[in-house]
């Protein structure tokens, strides 16, 4: 298994590409609008937000996808569509125009959007760009298309992985964002993931259920889970393998290579959160149940108090132990231990319930890194768990304080 | 029923205290151990933190109300003494020491700690100051008194109200603390309550229980459910009405007086969240059982997108919209409307589900109020409920990213 370049389009027959076309301010052209396409018939899983609003995007997705298949997916940012006037209506404008643009069906296309809600979308604007961005199709187009995703997020957030199977190159390409709104209950956030490897829908889909529960499920960075999560896997089958069967050593081999790419997308997403500074991750060790491991590190990465003490390179543990005490799962608080630990050293804080004494300046040092983990050791079993999210700061707060204008 | 002055030492055999023993720094001398004291035998009733890490005081406290009877309540404040090397030894040499000064016994007294977490608590200082705190005890020392018992609090919340029942003037009487690690779990804060009211113990504990799940379970400021959350009732029956009868028209008025006292110390520990501008309350309307209300409420007030928003004074509804979404509750995103209300005008910014053209103008005006009510309505059903909380600041984040040094 090795990391190679190519993004989305980095999978044999896989094209994309990422232009402007007016939803966001025309002042700095960012790309706003792209497309992920394949040449032939993919079979392709969801998994979409819980919310109970969902987006008009979210509600035709689901539609298109209900016969298992696509060939490719339209996705504007700059504007969520959701709760907006005229939502299914200019949803259903972006598949028509797409499928004309490509000759194919509408049902052929997931569309998304991202944004702000309540906004009428400038439909025409989009209609007017998506001939250019389908013309723009190719196999350099993912870090464009990548681009065009993006709301307040600072950075790009794409790979692709490649690994044999069955003698074949098999390879794994994804884009997604996400920087605010994010929080562990389902997608989270959009990431679209292509490969050529041959999988059966099912299967495709219970692997991406599977890995979505560990990867994306376990990152927050502000606790609000967006009206137009989504996460879509493409499968087109041109590495020509022999079709993955459950339990088998290449479904094993691929299984990991999918779970590295969205482990990949959820530290990514934790780590660009609105206005962080730092990835902050917590490992809860020796745990009754994974479930238990989850919800006390979920507690942990969510806790407000966590993350200002993180922004301000504060070892304040007691707050972490407070965070494990509400989380929900029951446990002795006289048998936990808590570390921190970064490049420049670890620091134990807490055994057994109780305050360590401990160098406060290799802490402060320790918690100056831009990655910090905190280890939660129980004493009660041998499941563990680990989420993902970033320390509370100023720009956070700026970034949020005055989103729309 | 009226408001009167002297607060937690204002019903009939109630005397307090407040004075500065050394466990907060020395330098400013701020009040940081407090005495409540009653001239007689009280039954009590106490709830407290779920968290399932609970600081010392907490289980000492629940062991000491095991019987049903206090005679007074011992505070400290800047050190919570929760996780902390010798915690139960430490505040059981609190209460040992109170009784001591009063020639009482140790289980005739509540003990109760806030601070930070995990280091030990200054005993030295606390032995020393309590003959002091018991010296000044007095019907003027609630002032003191709710000075002492504050951390990051900025502002005192103090309430006295007396009502005539069965010809008898009777008076209840509160303070409180709480501004950070708050969120509706049960107490989420400091709070003691005295009155003069007989009243049986049972009848006590379920007005009690009933009041604080409408009330301090309904605010948030973090959504950090603190280990030492503790609210603490005591009544000496001075006023000499018949006690009260669960159903009957005295009952009924004292649970309202009673209510109002609640709800003014929840709504004064919202406005006053760390680093808080705006007291921020959201009202769901026409719900199908209050329940769901409820949880839709407390969702709104936790968001920190809202809360971001509402610093901003950005109408930014879309954000209401997606924390009613993940609230848990089912409803219909179509058949719901949402606006602002402040002293300065109302704003109706979303109908069936649809944003509405506004007065960004007039909104930025209603929103710039330091008072902001969110009125989320929908149309399944007459029931509703009120949640408060505040909004999300770059003093929230100054605050609590350095709240040990």
């Amino acid at each position: 298994m090795k990391q190679i370049t190519g993004g989305v389009s980095a999978p044999i027959g896989f094209t994309a590409s990422g232009v402007h076309c007016g939803v966001k301010s025309s002042e700095n052209k960012k790309n706003d609008l792209a497309v992920i396409f394949s040449d032939c018939d993919c079979v392709a899983a969801g998994v979409y937000t819980k919310n109970q609003v969902k987006a008009a995007p979210i509600h035709l997705t689901q539609k298109h996808l209900e016969d298992g298949h696509l060939r490719g997916i339209l996705v504007n940012s700059g504007n969520a569509n959701a709760c907006a006037p005229q939502g299914m209506e200019n949803a259903t404008k972006m598949a028509q125009k797409v499928a004309e643009a490509t000759q194919l069906s509408p049902e052929d296309f997931a569309v998304a959007s991202t944004g702000v809600i309540g906004v009428t979308l400038n439909i025409d604007a989009i209609e007017a760009g998506i001939p250019n961005a389908v013309q723009a199709l190719s196999k350099d187009g993912s870090a464009d298309a990548s681009q065009a995703i993006l709301t307040t997020d600072t950075i790009t957030k794409e790979i692709a992985i490649s690994l044999e199977l069955d003698g074949k190159t098999v390879t794994i390409g994804a884009i997604a964002k996400g920087s605010g709104m994010i929080h562990p209950n389902m997608g989270t956030m959009l990431c679209f993931v292509t490969t050529d490897c041959a999988i059966d829908k099912p299967v495709l889909q219970n692997m991406l259920s599977s890995i979505v529960a560990k990867t994306f499920n376990r990152i927050t960075v502000d606790g609000d889970c967006s009206t137009n999560d989504c996460c879509l896997l493409l499968s087109n089958g041109k590495a020509n393998n022999s079709p993955l069967v459950e339990g088998s050593k290449d479904y094993d081999h691929f299984y990991e290579a999918l779970y590295n790419v969205f482990e990949y997308e959820a530290k990514q997403i934790a780590r660009d959160g609105e206005g962080a500074g730092r990835l902050i991750s917590c490992t809860v060790l020796n745990a009754e149940t994974e479930e238990k491991a989850e919800s006390m590190a979920k507690s942990v990465v969510s806790s407000s108090l966590v993350k200002t003490a993180m922004f301000g390179s504060d070892a304040n543990w007691g707050r972490v132990l407070c965070a494990v005490g509400y989380s929900g799962a029951t446990f002795n608080p006289e048998e936990i231990d808590v570390s921190f630990i970064s490049p420049s050293g670890t620091i134990r804080v807490c055994q057994d319930g109780i305050g360590l004494d401990f160098d406060e300046t290799l802490a402060k040092t320790v918690l100056s890194d831009t990655e910090i983990e905190i280890i939660v050791s129980m004493k009660e079993g041998t499941e563990k768990a680990t989420c993902w999210g970033c320390d509370l700061t100023y720009d956070y707060v700026k970034i949020n304080g005055d989103y729309r204008s």
